[in-house]
C-alpha cells in the first residue's frame, strides 16, 4: 500500500464488499417514509344500506349475509370500500379509499385476515398501497405487510401498524394505520 | 491523497457509501424485464358452463351466484382460471393460465380488487408471477403490484399495467397486461 | 495509477459499480434463512364441528357449504386457522397458526390459490410471515411467494416450497412447507 489513506480506503472497501454480499446486514430499520391515516368501516346489517361501506359476502354454513356468524364470526368474508381520513373524524374530507376484503378466521377469538389497497388521491399523495396480513384484532397494535405500491408509492415496501381506534358494536369500526415504508425507490 | 486518481476514486466511493445507505436513491425506474400478455375471462351465467372460465362464488345479501349484483356488482367475488395468450385472440394457443380471484368493491362505480397468479408454461417462460392490487375498471390504464414470482421469475417484483382490451356485456372481458419487473434477481 | 494494488482496487470498484447498477446480477440464490414447518387442515363437513380448523365459506352456484363442489371443487373458498407444528404429528405442540384462505380455481384438475399468514409464537420465532401464490395440488413440490413479514421476519421475502405430506379424503390434509428467505434484513 502506498499510504495509510489508501489502506483505510481498502478496509472500507472490504467491509463494503462483505456487507453487500449479505444484504440483510446493511439495511436500515428506520422508515424512509412514515404516514398515518384513519379508515372507517360501516358494515351492512340489512338496515343501513345508505351508509354501509362494507358488506358480508361469504359465510360459513351456520351463518348468513346480514349478521356476523357465531364462533367469533369465523368464516365471514366482508368486502369494503372505506373512506380514508387524515384524522379520526368520519366526516373529514377523505383523502382516498381503502378497498379490499377482510375475513374472520378464528373460532376462539376475534382474528381477521386482510387483503386491501389504499387508493390515495389528494394534493399530498397520488397512488396506491397494497397490504396483506394477519390482524389479531384483540391485540392493541398489530403489524401487517405493505407488499407493493404504485404512483407516488412505486415499488415501496414496508410495515403497517394497525390500531383499533374506535368501534360501535358490530356495525362500525375505525382503524388507525401507521404506514412505515422501509424500501422507497 | 497520493494522486488525483485516488482522490476521484475516493469521491466515487463516498458517493457509493451514501447512495448505499439510502437505497431509494440509486434504484432504476426502468424495467429489467418487460412482458405483455392478454387474458380472457368468461363469467358463468347459468347457461355457459362449457365455456365459462370463471364463476361467481360470493355475493352480498341482495345478490346471487349467476347474475352480477346491483350497485355496480358490489360484493361479488369471482374465482377464475383464464387462458393467457400472447396476442388478443381468445383462440390463440395459451402460454399459461391466470388463476385467482377478483371482487367488485365499490357501490358507485365499477372497481375491482385482484389477487391472482400467472402460471406460465411455454418455451419462453416457466414459472409463476403473483399479483395483488386495486383495479379501477373505468380508468383506461391502471397499475397493480407484482409482489413475487417463482421459477423464471424467482423473487421478481414490479408493476403490472392493466388495460381492458375488449368486453361483451357482463359475460366476457379481455385484459392486456404489461408486466414491468424492476427487481429481477 | 500509482501501484498495482490501487489498480486492482479500482477494477474491483468498477465491477462493483456495474453490479450495483444491475442489482439482479449480484443477488444470491441461496437462502439467508431456511425453515421447515407442517400445518394441518381439517375441513368442516357438517359433522366435525369440534375438530374442524377450516370451513367452506364460498361456493359456485352448483355447490354448497358442507360438501366440496363438483368439477374439482372449482369455486370453493375455505377460510382456515390451522395449527403449525415442527414435525408431521397433528398432536405435537403447535408453534403457531396458519391463518388465511384457499380457493379451488380449476375445473379440470385440483388447483388452489393461497393467501395466508403464519403467525408464529414460540421460543424460537415470534412474528408473522405472509404468503400468496398458485398451488397446483397434484404437483409434488410447488412454489409460492413469501411477500413480507413482521417481528422476527421484518421485511423478509422469499419462496415457500409446499408438499402435500398426507391427506385423508376431502377432510384432512397436511402440508410440509419449506420457507426459504432470500431477503432477510
Amino acid at each position: 500500500m502506498k499510504s495509510p489513506t489508501t489502506f483505510v480506503l481498502f478496509l472500507f472497501f472490504l467491509f463494503f464488499l462483505v456487507s453487500s454480499a449479505y444484504p440483510g446486514m446493511r439495511r436500515q430499520h428506520y422508515p424512509c417514509k412514515n404516514l398515518v391515516f384513519y379508515f372507517h368501516d360501516v358494515i351492512y346489517n340489512g338496515k343501513n344500506a345508505a351508509n354501509a361501506t362494507s358488506a358480508i359476502v361469504g359465510a360459513p354454513q351456520w351463518g348468513n349475509l346480514t349478521i356476523l356468524a357465531n364462533q367469533f364470526h369465523f368464516g365471514n368474508i366482508a368486502v369494503f370500500d372505506d373512506p380514508i381520513t387524515l384524522d379520526n373524524n368520519f366526516h373529514s374530507t377523505p383523502v382516498g379509499r381503502a378497498q379490499g376484503m377482510y375475513f374472520y378466521d378464528t373460532k376462539n377469538t376475534f382474528t381477521a385476515w386482510l387483503g386491501f389497497s389504499f387508493v390515495l388521491n389528494s394534493a399530498q399523495h397520488k397512488g396506491t398501497i397494497n397490504f396483506i396480513g394477519a390482524d389479531p384484532i384483540m391485540v392493541k397494535s398489530r403489524d401487517i405487510s405493505v407488499v407493493g405500491g404504485t404512483g407516488d408509492f412505486f415499488m415501496h415496501r414496508g410495515i403497517a401498524t394497525i390500531m383499533t381506534d374506535s368501534y360501535e358494536g358490530d356495525v362500525y369500526f375505525r382503524l388507525r394505520v401507521n404506514i412505515k415504508f422501509y424500501e422507497c425507490w
